[in-house]
């Protein structure tokens, strides 16, 4: 693989997809692999913009194919979880130099590109978020932290040089040894909030930690996330975060942040369900722990699905 | 109290309350207590229809306060459950010669109409439904029961002479000595049916009774119902219908039932959830029984409420 300097590729032109390619672009060639040509063209003749805690303009190449675009040292892959297959298997046999980082929500992202080819991997988790207001424009609305660790043996060394990259773009970013304690936190945190917001409608705002009155969300929220970490520790995972700490500093900014599960819902859109709560219970039943409150706001999730999916 | 064939009162012109006044119209005079002025001019001028089951046109009296009706023998309070309160209220000090029947979904409909007056009270469960066109209009979809029977000391005769009326008015009837065990069948039900098709958008279809795969819904929505049947066990109910045969028959009817607590939702109203689910949740509570999931359910169905009701 060629040193840091060289091209990287962002597969998925999404919020984070786009946050890290006009990033990058600061510091190194980008190229964005995208689904849709018209969004190719869009990028390769306007640049894409970031606006909102940093503003940007950035030069990209673009694609809707990895033979349009040069060889990359990284390739980081940034779609949505749900549409992760389609984008592994477009890099079946493709970049045999690069070393590849997914950067989905949910647990098993590196097992599904493990699957399509043998490159360096790295684990990413990203709690960066914003706003898509075009297919060239996207507003950076919480400028925080990307984690970055090898998986399945690559080297450190290796998460290490791509933390000094992003570091460099102007992005937050730590690297750690382990990335499991710290997917582990997120999975619980999102699993609850991302599910709880898709059923209620709520942003992810005061309810969520309300516990004043019995009737109260925090409750419940609570009880979700002891549940979730009943299932780490069975799993052997020292969480790097406290899930329930990380939704009570959240609930206390200023803008209740609109939870991804719930937007899908809104756009009546497939939502991350099967990556985020079901793989949260099914590491539950893995390791024979009950839980019986994450088993349900699983299956009303995928009911809630269903009410627009299906029919 | 007159005897039979003296004036009715339906209080509330909603679905339910339509329905009943529009048939007790074919056997004896009935006057309706709206609570818009308009809603009394239009039952005035134009009447009351009904379409579907069965087609009919009745006279009714009509008006927004007892003062403007004649003092009836018997009295039908089939407003909603949120509307209750007002209704009662409105009662407090007048017809003292009427026996009062509140036919809301949930539990605590008579204590609420006992706090305002010392009447004859009638408990009543209802399975009849419908669809509201206009004020005055009413289409009759489900012909199925009500169930009637005495509350707190009053006669059985009473309730068996409710029963004769309703039943020489066309409508479908069963008259119970107890009819806390059909209350609470129908509570388990209306808390698990309803509460899940609020926070999913599902109509009450057959989602509700699937268990083939893992993630179906059917899983959750025994274990619900399993919890409310404890519930009743230690409140030392015996069932008159079992929930899950009830949840299983609906399903499978042709056109899945539109939930009024989902309907509810759709129209961004407030919700009956404190009179069911809450109600089903304190009598755990007061029993001793443990009810995560039904506890779960509640919160979320307020919290649903909150994300239109509130800000």
């Amino acid at each position: 693989m060629s040193e840091a300097g060289g091209a990287v590729a962002v597969v998925g032109g999404g919020v984070i997809g786009s946050l890290f390619a006009a990033h990058l672009a600061q510091v190194c060639n980008v190229s964005v692999l995208c689904r849709r040509p018209e969004h190719a063209e869009a990028l390769r003749s306007d640049g894409l913009r970031v606006s909102g805690r940093h503003e940007l303009q950035a030069n990209v190449e673009a694609g809707v194919s990895p033979a349009e675009l040069p060889e990359p040292w990284l390739a980081i892959v940034a779609t949505k979880a749900t549409e992760l297959d389609r984008a592994a298997d477009s890099l079946a046999g493709r970049w045999p130099g690069a070393a590849v980082m997914p950067v989905q929500n949910g647990l098993g992202a590196e097992e599904v590109v493990r699957a399509r080819g043998s490159w360096p991997l790295l684990s990413a988790v990203t709690f960066m978020s914003g706003t898509k207001h075009s297919d060239t424009h996207v507003e950076y609305v919480l400028d925080t932290e990307t984690w970055i660790g090898p998986y399945d043996g690559a080297p450190l060394e290796l998460a290490e040089r791509v933390g000094r990259l992003l570091a460099d773009a102007g992005l937050k970013v730590e690297v750690l040894p382990d990335l499991r304690p710290a997917q582990w936190s997120k999975l619980i945190f999102n699993a609850t909030v991302n599910g709880v917001a898709a059923l209620t409608g709520l942003r992810h705002d005061f309810h969520f930690a309300a516990e004043g009155e019995d009737g109260d969300l925090g409750h419940l929220v609570r009880a979700l996330i002891q549940e979730g970490k009943a299932i780490a520790r069975a799993a052997g995972i020292e969480l790097h975060d406290d899930p329930w700490q990380m939704n009570e500093l959240a609930t206390r900014r200023g803008s209740a942040h609109y939870p991804s599960m719930l937007e899908d819902v809104d756009a009546r859109r497939p939502t991350e369900v099967e990556l985020i709560n079901g793989a949260l219970v099914r590491k539950a039943r893995e390791h024979g722990v009950e839980a019986p409150l994450q088993t349900a706001l699983y299956r009303l999730v995928k009911a809630r699905e269903a009410s627009y999916l299906e029919g």
